[in-house]
């Protein structure tokens, strides 16, 4: 069977793609999907600093609807292989689970997808409309050479998109449990506050900038941004730096600089979080702690998805294959779905998350299968 | 004149003596002194981890009383020579004042001191006693293998010293202005908080260091140690880095670590601190926050010279020069007084500080005649 997603992602897993490596994972999909009739292009996109990356987008049919499955075959580095009971690349399959890793980050969701959508068109589900895989190679790193040009150069080409879902792993304990609907934004900054350097034998010539950085700090985390949205888990800000560029003991330094992020929901944008975090600095400095706010570029708005047709029929798709209805979450990191909500209604469903990024990645043969079935009728049931 | 401070000064400053190199300073004390009669030793001291450091003793005349006059050729690094009027190595004069590293701090402390010595003996001051210089070419770098040394190594040979003038920089605006009588001690230290390690976008499962850090910074900035000593200063605690390692945006890390120092009077010892510090940094966690208190090797216990002899003699030369009792005072850093006061009674006086450590260091040529002439005054009495 062509379509056996377990091979597929063994195939899959044998490529060595750790990001921005396309270690022939792509050329394998290009070569499967071109055999089951899809037209497949492979951009390269680079951009001075950065790695180039190559991404795939295969599309087959025409006009309306037009579908979208996306994904990354990038994968993290596997570590230190020694600690892996089974190698990252080797997609060995032991007491039912398959290994390697990308097992649930996220090649078991590309070879699910692919899989359902080769079977749905071998069985000619697709009477009318369009399914497109839109797969990058760069979504463990820098993302972007990935997903981001990808979508801009396929609406240069005239594709227009009307839903789509990523393979993403989504399922805390069990197949099943979440499908994401949205996701948080994401700011990040750092405080950088200014004293003035001297001898520790002589403070009163001096202003240490450490006290005072403690005190911006407590401001920040003295209170909840919110209590959560119905949609969404409250926001939250984490301190992840602190630095002071000082190696003696007896020197006063002249600066110390905090870093932190932000994830937020529905109830902030960036600007809005700009002018807390400023007023709250200030009020906190009282006009007597030099300090700068210095925000990252980049980051992302929180988005929440409403489309009833993607999320209604996938939910029955899920409860059908699984007995449960899943959750409706918005919570966890960012992924690719930041950029494709510009484009068309997203959502993401994939596998059980649990083992990602660790060692010993892995997934259940029957959650693959499973989620194989569950994109088919999701299938069968969108183009209908 | 064999004995022209100023000469020898510009001699001294014309040999490259940036800790831990001797440059030819110790070489040119050497041959002067021995030309003066004194015996001259060059005790090379050396400890793994460290640079060998090279040391003077020179030594004349016998018995009781041993007077010492010490100090330290190396100079800290000049910086940018383009920055500096007159070169950091050139001993030039202009309008009055003598240019060159180590003017101040302390080259020019040791030709005045060794000027002083040098007539006084050629005019057959010495009648009974002794009188030593002890001169190190550590002071400014790790002080390991400088004083500390070179004092074990005298006792050693069998030497018994009376009293000692350092003549480092202690007047802080005009030559007249203080004695330094006792120095605060210095303690430094480390505070590592222990966090778990985590997902920004899951800071349930993680715990971060950083706000418990920020707690037990504020503790211990909440309180003044004391108010001061009847010849102390308050004892101060200052934060002088912090530091985490983690480089991204989207971790809570592990660990966070704040260092500091405290220079202390003679209130406190480093086990009374230690106790202080534990109790607070307790207090502020109150079992919740996981964190290590890791104090440093070294540091120093304050201490207070009380001789009347040595100070009293001192004091009177200095009001004799320059028309102004001079304040006993033990505020400002540690000095090569620390070690030399398990010794002997040690006090230290020398030319203006201002300038001392920066670009276009500088000592008036007035100040170091008067210094010259204060020290002489000093042997006189002394030795009457
Ligand atoms: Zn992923
Ligand atoms: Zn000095």
């Amino acid at each position: 069977m062509a379509s056996d997603p377990i091979r597929i992602l063994q195939d899959l897993i044998r490529c060595p793609s750790v990001t921005p490596a396309e270690g022939g994972a792509l050329a394998y999909l290009e070569s499967v999907l071109t055999e089951a009739g899809f037209t497949v292009d492979r951009p390269v996109f680079t951009e001075a600093g950065t790695p180039d990356v190559e991404n795939l987008f295969a599309t087959i049919g025409s006009g309306a609807p037009h579908f979208v499955f996306a994904g990354h075959t990038d994968v993290v580095p596997p570590g230190d292989e020694a600690h892996w009971q089974h190698g990252p690349f080797s997609g060995e399959i032991a007491d039912g689970m398959l290994y390697g890793r990308g097992a649930v980050d996220m090649k078991g969701g590309i070879a699910a997808f692919a899989s359902a959508a080769l079977d749905f068109l071998s069985e000619g589900g697709l009477k009318q409309g369009t399914i497109s895989l839109l797969i990058t190679g760069d979504e463990e790193g820098p993302s972007v050479n990935g997903t981001v040009k990808l979508l801009d150069w396929a609406a240069k080409k005239g594709h227009r998109f009307d839903a789509a879902i990523v393979g993403e792993p989504t399922n805390p304990q069990a197949l099943g449990d979440a499908i994401k609907v949205g996701r948080r934004g994401s700011l990040s900054g750092t405080i950088i506050v200014q004293g003035r350097q001297g001898h520790v034998a002589y403070p009163h010539l001096a202003v240490n900038p450490i006290p005072q950085l403690t005190t911006l700090i407590r401001r920040l985390t003295a209170e909840a941004l919110d209590a959560g949205s119905e949609r969404f888990d409250a926001s939250n800000l984490e301190f992840v730096g602190l630095s002071v560029d000082n190696k003696a003991w007896n020197v006063i330094p002249a600066e110390a600089k905090a870093r932190f992020n932000i994830r937020f929901n529905d109830q902030w944008t960036r600007d809005t979080l700009e002018a807390w975090l400023i007023s709250r600095l200030e009020e906190a400095a009282r006009g007597a702690i030099e300090f700068e706010l210095d925000l990252e570029p980049g980051g992302s708005e929180s988005f929440l998805t409403h489309s009833e047709t993607l999320i209604g029929t996938l939910s029955d798709a899920v409860e059908r294959s699984t007995g449960r209805r899943p959750e409706l979450s918005t919570s966890g990191g960012t992924s690719d779905a930041r950029f494709i909500k510009d484009y068309c209604p997203v959502v993401e469903f994939g596998l059980v998350g649990q083992t990602m990024h660790q060692v010993d990645e892995r997934v259940a043969v029957e959650d693959l299968v499973t989620l194989t079935a569950i994109y088919r009728c999701f299938l069968d049931r969108y183009f209908a």
